[in-house]
């Protein structure tokens, strides 16, 4: 069993009114040290079959998981046997 | 600057209907290599102070990024220089 780890969060320049609001929410809790934060998506998929595995994920992210106009993806492919 | 990323994604023995209907989107579309997906988020916290900071982090986790009866959660920290 393989576990693929997607990670899907805003490009830079897109504003993140959750992420400000939880920076906010940290500051009120006295988290003052956090200047930043954004908040993405997280994927974890199951799969036994990795033949052509980047190439199937990096299609599965283009037609359902990412919007690619204003997010970006990143990826990791984990043996979990 | 350092980048703090967390992982916050429901516990193993909790339904996620958002992780089956994305696992469904899937084998319609033809990924049928797809057994499951669960579903979580993924907060990246920027901070120029790690005084401290692995439990100042459990403690954020704990007062408003994780709802412990149901989520589990983890972290790592890099340098984002």
């Amino acid at each position: 069993m393989y576990k693929i780890k997607v990670h899907v969060y805003l490009k830079e320049n897109i504003l993140d009114p959750q992420g400000k609001a939880v920076t906010n929410a940290l500051h009120q809790l006295g988290f003052n040290e956090v200047q930043t934060v954004r908040v993405g998506k997280y994927f974890q998929l199951f799969t036994d079959n990795v033949d052509d595995i980047e190439s199937r994920i990096k299609s599965m992210c283009q037609k359902l998981l990412v919007n690619e106009v204003i997010e970006d993806v990143d990826f990791t492919i984990e043996n979990a046997a």
